[in-house]
Order: C-alpha cells, then sequence, then structure tokens
C-alpha cells in the first residue's frame, strides 16, 4: 500500500520499493519533506542531477474522506534556494493510491539538449515515451493532447512552457475530474524542476486496480461523515462554499491588508468592482459554463472552486482564488475581473504561479515600464510570459529577480517567494508567518489573520502564528485541503479515527504533532545546511523603513522574534 | 593631509573631517574596507540610506612615484551583496590629493525618483549642483559635457545608463589625463550604488593647492627613481609596456586556460586574431589616434594602456585589455579584435563591466539566444544593455542573475562576480584566488598563474594564493597599479623608505602586511555579518562535475580548503 516508484529520467530505470513504515502512513508534505531531507544534497544545484522530485499523496487519499486526495510536490526549490513542498488539488493522488503509489520520484537528470520524454505509470508498467509533441505548447494545449492520448480520467502532470524554459515561477499542473491541467503546484518553481529533468508530463493511467483498504469499513464511514457535517457546520467553509476564497477581497480590505499598488497600500478604491458578490454575481449573470461552486477533486464538501465564464457564457477561466484577485487585481490596481481572469489564463497557460507573477508586475509597474491599472499592459506582460521573451523571462524569475533587474527596491518577497495577498505592515500574524517559513512567504503556512485580535500588533503573534503552523502543517501531513483545518483545529479527533479505522494504527494528538514538529525541525534544518541564514528570513528593507500608507504600520518584527518562530 | 570630506546626498550637508591616523596613513582598500566594515551595517540593502559609498586614494598620491594614483572606492556591492572595493585610475587620486582629501564618502540616500545631482568639490567649498542634462546620455556625452562645463583638467567621476538604472553591472567611470572619463572602477555594481544617492557625477576641481609635504624630500626622490628602475628591469612589466595586458591571450591559450565558448573550454582556435601581436600591428598600421602604450596617469613607467582606433585612424576604444578580449572575445568565440573595440566602447557608454557583461552575454549564447562567433548578435546585445531594454537589462545584471533568468546552469561566476579570463579549472591556484576573494571572483586579489609550476594540480594552492593575496594586497593599500607588485614582490623596502621619506613613519615590512591581513579579515567578516556563508564560495556545481574541454579538468577544491585559504 505504501509503494515508491522510482524513476531514473537518465537511463529510464524504473524500480517499485515497499515503503512500509510510519512515515509513509501519513504522506503530504511530512514524508515530500522527510524524503527531501534525507535524499537531496541541501547545496545542490536545484536543476542538477542531485535533485530529486517527489510526488506524495495522503493517509486519507483515495477514501470516501472530503478533500483527501491532494498531492504534495517536494524538492529543492530554484526560488528560494530552500526545501519546497507545494500541494495541488485534483485526481492525481487518488490515481497514485489506484496504483497502489504513496510516492513517486524522479531522479537525476538528462543534458540540457535531451529529448522531451513522458512518463506513463500504468498497472503493468511504468514507461518513458517521446514528449517532443508537447513541447514550446502552452498547458491548455498539452491538457487536451494528454487527454486525447490517455483519456480524461488519466492522472495528469504537466508544465508550460515556462518550466521548460526553467523559469523560477513556474509551477506544476495537475489535471482536474473534467480531465483539465488546472490545479497547480504554483510554487517554488517546481515547474523548472521537472523541466530540468527533461519530463514534460507524466500520466497515471486510470487503471490501477488497487482497492483501499480498511481495518474497520463502518467506523471509517462513520467517521467520514463526521467530517462532513463538521464542514457544513463550519461558517468559513461554508461561505467559502458560496463564495470561493473571494469572500476574502472584503475581509483584507476592512483590515487594510488587500495588496495594492506593489504592496505600498492596503485597501483599493473600487475593491468592492473586484470583491465575492462581484464576482457571484458576474458568474450567475453571464450563465452558460459558469459555475459559483465547483469541486478540485471528489469528493469535496467545500467546493470553493469556481468557473468563471465569458460574455458569452464559455470558460475562461477556472478556477478564480483570492489570491491571484489581489496579486492580479488590487496589487496592480486593476478593477477589472475579466482583465484578472485573463491574465490568470494565461498564467495557467504559461504555466507559472499567479502570485509571483503578478508581484513581478507590481514592481515592473513600481520601475515604470507600464502605468498601475492599466489592463492592457498588464494582459500584454502575461503574454511576454507566455511567449518566454526576454520581458516575460523576467517576470516569470521570481519577484526577487525581477525586482533586482528593474531596479526596484521595494520587493514583495520573503526567501524569494512572493509575498500571499496579505499586506504584512498590516498583520503582524501573517508577517510573522512570511517570516517563519522555510518555504519562503506562504499564507497556508500558519494563517493566523482570522485569529488576529489586533492585527497591527505584533504582541503574542510569535506563539499566534506558531500555533497555526502546526494546524496548518497538520493538514498538510495527512494530504487533506487546508480548508478542512477550521473544523478540526481544536480537535484532531476526528482525523485520528479515521487513521485508526483504516490502518489500525493508534496515534495520539500528541504524537501526531511530534511528526508535525519534526517535519518543520527538519525543513529549517534543510536550509541552514543549503546556505539561507537568518538574514534571509527578512522582508526587503522598505517594508521596516517605511509605512504602509493605510495602516501607517512598519514592520517591527526583529530577527530575534522570527528565529524563535522557527524553532521547534 | 588625511581629510575625509563627508557629503550626505538627502540633505546636501557637507562635513570636512580630519581622519590623521595610521588608517588613513596607507589609504586605498585597506582604507576603504576598513571604512565600510566602520560605516556600514552589512545586512543593509545596497541601496539604502544606511550604505554609503567611500572614495579613497593613497599614500603615495600626488607624488613622483610611478602609478600611485588610483583611487579605491568602497561600498557593499548589489552584485555580491558583500564588501567591495574596485580601484581605477586617472586623474581622480591626484585632484584628491590636491583638494587636501584622503576619503570622499557619499551618505545616504534620496527617494528614488529625486532630482539627478552633480557634486563639485574645489578649494573654496563643495557644493551639489542639478545634474539633470547629463540623465539618460551615454558616458562619452557625460564626459564631454562634464569638461565643456568644468574643463579638462578636473577629476571627473560619473555613470552611466546602467547605473542610473541601478543594474548590478554598472561600474565607475573617472577621467583620464586627458579629460575623458574612461577609466573605470568596473565591478560589483558601483555605479548603481552612486545611481541609488541620485549623484550622476561627482567633479573635483583641478584648483587645489595642496602641495605634497616631505619629511625628507632628496630621499623620496631617490626612492622614487629606485621604484622606476625596478620597473624597467623587470620582465614582466616592459612585457606590458610593449604589448600591454593583451600578451596574456597567447600565454593563457598556451596553458589552456582561455575562456572560450562560455568557460567551457581553454582555448579558441584562432586566438592569434585576436592576441597582442595582431593587436599591435593593426594599431601600427592603422596609425592616426592609434598608440600602442598609453598612461592612464602621469607618471608611470608602465604604460599598459593603449588607443584602439578605426580602419581611418580615429579612436574606436581606449584601452582594450585582456580582461575584455577574453570575456567579449574568445568567451563568445569571436575573432575579430574590431568586434571587440565596438563592444568595450559601448560598454564604456553605457557604463558597465566588461567582464561582467561579457560573461552574460555567453550565457545568452549558450542559452541559445544568439550563436557563439555572431559578432554582429554580440554588438546587438551590447547596444541592448545602452539603451536599458528588457534583454539589455538582463545582460547588466551579472552573470548570475542572467544565467538564471536565461535557464542556464553553467555560469561562470563566484559571489555573482563574473571569472575573469583564467579558466578556472586549467589553472586551480587562480581557481583557489576566485573561491577565497571576500569580492568576487578576481584576478587581481591573488595572481598566482605566472607562478604555477603545474596549474591543473591543485597542490599547494592554499599557500600560493594566500602568498599573493598578500603581494596584491599591499598595492592596493597604497593605491599603486597592481602591476607595481612584480618588481617589488619579494622586497617591500622600496616602498617603505619612501612612507619614511613621505610621513617620517617607520614601518616594518611585518607591520606592513599585518595591516594588510587585517583588512582581509575585516573583509570577509563583513561578508560573514552580511550573511554569506561558505556554501556561497564556490563555482556552480557543473565546474566541479564537468571537466573542461583542453584539460579535461574538474574543479576538485574542497570548501575546507577554501575556508582555510580565507583565514588570516
Amino acid at each position: 500500500m505504501f509503494n515508491v516508484l522510482r524513476i531514473n529520467t537518465v537511463t529510464g530505470e524504473v524500480k517499485r520499493e515497499n515503503g512500509n513504515s510510519k512515515q509513509f502512513l501519513l504522506g503530504g508534505r511530512t514524508l515530500s519533506s522527510q524524503l527531501v531531507s534525507e535524499e537531496i544534497p541541501a547545496s545542490c544545484d536545484p536543476f542538477g542531477k542531485r535533485n530529486k522530485l517527489f510526488f506524495c499523496n495522503g493517509a486519507l487519499s483515495g477514501t470516501t474522506v472530503s478533500s483527501s486526495d491532494r498531492v504534495s510536490i517536494g524538492s529543492k526549490s530554484p526560488l528560494t534556494g530552500g526545501i519546497k513542498e507545494s500541494n495541488a488539488g485534483g485526481v492525481v493522488g487518488l490515481r497514485m493510491e489506484q496504483q497502489g503509489l504513496r510516492t513517486i520520484v524522479l531522479e537525476d537528470a538528462p543534458d540540457k539538449d535531451s529529448q522531451w520524454k513522458i512518463i506513463v505509470i500504468g498497472k503493468d508498467k511504468t514507461e518513458l515515451i517521446d514528449g517532443g509533441f508537447l513541447a514550446g505548447k502552452g498547458v491548455y494545449e498539452k491538457s487536451d493532447l494528454l487527454s486525447e492520448k490517455f483519456g480524461k480520467k488519466a492522472g495528469c502532470i504537466t508544465i508550460g512552457p515556462a518550466g521548460e524554459n526553467l523559469l523560477f515561477a513556474s509551477g506544476i499542473a495537475c489535471s482536474d475530474p473534467h480531465g483539465v491541467c488546472s490545479r497547480y503546484a504554483g510554487r517554488g518553481g517546481l515547474g523548472a524542476v521537472m523541466g530540468s529533468k527533461r519530463i514534460i508530463a507524466m500520466v497515471i493511467l486510470a487503471d490501477g486496480e488497487e482497492k483501499v483498504q480498511y481495518f474497520d469499513k463502518e467506523a471509517f464511514q462513520k467517521a467520514s461523515k463526521r467530517i462532513v457535517s463538521l464542514l457544513k457546520e463550519n461558517p468559513v467553509s461554508t461561505k467559502f462554499t458560496k463564495y470561493g476564497t473571494a469572500a476574502m477581497v472584503d475581509i483584507c480590505q476592512a483590515v487594510k491588508v488587500l495588496p495594492t499598488r506593489n504592496f505600498t497600500n492596503g485597501t483599493m478604491e473600487g475593491a468592492e468592482k473586484i470583491n465575492a458578490q462581484t464576482m457571484y454575481d458576474t458568474i450567475k449573470e453571464r450563465g452558460g459554463e459558469g459555475r459559483t461552486q465547483h469541486a478540485c477533486m471528489n469528493p469535496c464538501a467545500i467546493q470553493c472552486s469556481n468557473v468563471y465564464p465569458e460574455k458569452d457564457g464559455k470558460l475562461l477561466c477556472s478556477p478564480i482564488e483570492y489570491e491571484t484577485m489581489a496579486l492580479m487585481g488590487s496589487n496592480l490596481c486593476l478593477k477589472n475581473l475579466d482583465t484578472i481572469a485573463k491574465m490568470n489564463r494565461i498564467a495557467n497557460d504559461a504555466g507559472v504561479d499567479t502570485l509571483d507573477c503578478g508581484a513581478a508586475i507590481g514592481v515592473a509597474m513600481e520601475a515604470g515600464l507600464a502605468e498601475f491599472g492599466d489592463d492592457e499592459a498588464a494582459i500584454s506582460m502575461m503574454e511576454e510570459i507566455l511567449n518566454v521573451t526576454p520581458m516575460g523571462r523576467i517576470l516569470a524569475s521570481g519577484v526577487k529577480i525581477a525586482a533586482k533587474v528593474f531596479g526596484v527596491r521595494h520587493a514583495p518577497h520573503v526567501l524569494g517567494q512572493a509575498l500571499p495577498a496579505y499586506e504584512p505592515r498590516g498583520t503582524k500574524g501573517m508577517a510573522m508567518t512570511y517570516l517563519s517559513s522555510p518555504m519562503g512567504a506562504d499564507h497556508t503556512f500558519g494563517f493566523t489573520l482570522r485569529d488576529e485580535e489586533d492585527p497591527i500588533t505584533k504582541e503574542g503573534k510569535v506563539a499566534l502564528s506558531k500555533k497555526f503552523q502546526v494546524i496548518g502543517s497538520r493538514m498538510d501531513a495527512m494530504g487533506l485541503c487546508n480548508f478542512v483545518r477550521y473544523s478540526v483545529r481544536d480537535d484532531m479527533t476526528p482525523l485520528l479515527d479515521l487513521i485508526k479505522a483504516r490502518y489500525d494504527v493508534e496515534i495520539s494528538d500528541t504524537e501526531f504533532d511530534d511528526f508535525v514538529k519534526d517535519t518543520l525541525r527538519m525543513e529549517h534544518q534543510f536550509n541552514t545546511d543549503a546556505g539561507i541564514t537568518a538574514l534571509d528570513y527578512r522582508f526587503t528593507e522598505t517594508f521596516y523603513d517605511v509605512a504602509q500608507t493605510d495602516t501607517l504600520e512598519k514592520i517591527d518584527i526583529t530577527d530575534e522574534e522570527t528565529a524563535e518562530a522557527r524553532m521547534w
């Protein structure tokens, strides 16, 4: 049940190993980070033969538990220079389970001009076939070609032109239940790591025959239903069901942490033009293929995803999430959902992270290469990324590099990864989380904002961030969607019951959190071994020297405080 | 005699301080590195208000001693993230001395859109005047405008469009005896630091009235003549007198360390087309303004500089040095001196370092953005730099960033600074020096090649590199041209006699070397405090994994060995 499939990308050799241990029981980020730490020399070149790319599903993958099929992708990140896990929804986690796999590992790296390959994993064999026909194409076309060749039910993984060109903002796209590669493990440049191994796609066929085994099926079903009712009762997840993550626009505008004008302001006049209600109304009004609710995997009781249609009702982009609406919207002073949707679509096609590219366009605008609020210029910059022009290369190299090339000091990132959509001078809890994450700035790593009584003070935020680091990491450890956390944050029992009922393994909540904390320790150790120092866990100097225009706050967090927030 | 002029670039406030101490006695890099260490917080943003820019001349500046007027410019480098000293010839050091200055310091930094200023330093006052009329212009035009306004004899310092745009490969141009700003402190992005302070030029008027004071003038003149005869007797400096540094082309081709095809080969077929003899013959044949010998400052008994003319005899570029001929020639498989001269001229006009840009074009060619050996493409890339296009911005951001943006792993640099013109797998002594320099890869930091019996072995190279680190640093400490070292490397007495005769200060050779070693310690400490770790003192992984095609050698130097070479 806990098999590991190792694929050498140079020789094509495939090995199937048994990974039957407690480590493999948990899966997700806990597993990927452990494997990264054990098997990758921390100081290696992310694009060299010593780096590896791990795909890990979770302990409840393939079961009836809501939102449990996420796949964690782990590696050394070219973007941050440190450890990376980025996870995605879709059907890949499920298809891995059906093939009896907990982990797939891509090893070694061929010469840079080697033929592109597709890895095809089926019940009888795993093979590397010619992938040249996909090269240079956008992710939408790649996705269609993969569906055509391997069927819409296959679990497909691919990269865009950005990943093929080793650009640091490139992600990995995983197929959704409709066979569209639209679920991104977007962060950290993992698409470029896959590109460096000359693997243009990986397909897990839908012919897997492994059945999920339960120690106590009845107990499992009962516990699984319990999760659903917890999700249905919870006010946060139910709000996401109606509005998706777009609900955050109004919340962040109210708290004055909506990133605006390259993270100089915390509110945008006219933010209501891109808020959840406007999006909901637009989708409803246009009808057609539009959906205000959509599941990235089945089963899911939240369905926070959506389908945003063109005026004529045809699908324009799916999904559009809050983070993108802020980084590609308010951050650029853009107030048009159609513009954001177009940019998001081009980003998906190019295979890049919307946050990193949105932030990079923000610094380009600050450098005067376009005006803030210029919709056409913003779309045109995204097209440069898709076409891999010199300008596009800069924009898809991450905001840290883009800011250096454009001569801009105010660069919103930590460890090179763009800040998510919470202006950190207005929320010291999120600021603390950004500064504590071994993955670079990451909101899912410890989401404090909803629990900050006074967001602008740093008092108590070390403890608050650490509390949510544990809560968030629990979800990652199980391959569960982060939004499940709202329902189990105070009581892990429903999840531990599921482990017990499936595997006949008793894990106490303390033991579980020990796993999670071990993971955090390992991740930070990897970064230290990779040459990342305490000085790297900082915002750019401008965040400390210049007040945000709405909260009038600066960053006042010290190196000692961030060090404490990284100590486990 | 040891005055320090402090200029606040925000308020315009000017302070003249007395810096009378042993520290100020030595000057040059010893002084600039001490000031950087004492006054700049190591972890600051190089473009922020906490960084400073120091200009320091040396102990023998303004005297009759050959090649003694170099000016050391010190700061925190945006290119390497660490300490930086880069020095230049020309008349700036002399004009400082005549104004009674050992050091000029630019402090603070105005807002990024503030008006450009020119600092004008005269005997009666120092003022900041409007510099807007220079903005956006090339260095040749700036130089003409400055000469027109302030006279050809003024010591002028300016930056090009690259520095104005904060690009990391930008240098600082200093005027030569003809009033042309052609003597570059090219390395480390110091032009961008000056740009970040919104200082587009600094002029030291030729109205200075300080006379050089001597404790014992007769003894000084005697010791000064001794230096000239040592230089005239020395085979290396006399060879430089005839051929300039271009003499290195044949030497490096013979030892198989001539960087070729983005540092993959160590020889180039047809290297004789760009060697010293061809250059000498071309200059002689074309006549006109061409000069095979030329002095960057007076007096100079070496005169390694040259004037390379167009076919019609008009000045095309002055000087052309070996490092440029390799990085912009063989490294790009270009075999035409006219092409190299044109590229060099454009680099001087844009205000960028020829090594860093040549290396960046090399990785662009490896990425397939142009063919190796394509003269027109190479010239056109330089024009992109001059015009600050997106492509030009990438190429002028240093080879480390350029390689990331272009997706190239084989990036010839240490600490972000491009490798000079000695392929390190073929000379482990130079490799050791590159890996030990706190300034990033730098050949002047400890030039071992002429003293390596067996260049490909690493045996004994820690000691050899350290020996030449001290020898090179002695010259830097006095503001002397590096090429003087050949004449005094085994016996410092002639220089110490000069110090005694001028200042009535006795320094023993041991004391002198203690100063030098203290400087090295301070420089490394600054880098450590800036977050640079042992892992940063490495070549890219490709230099360790892939053999150079001519020597068949890889880098086999360990972190422990480089750490030893940095330990003083």
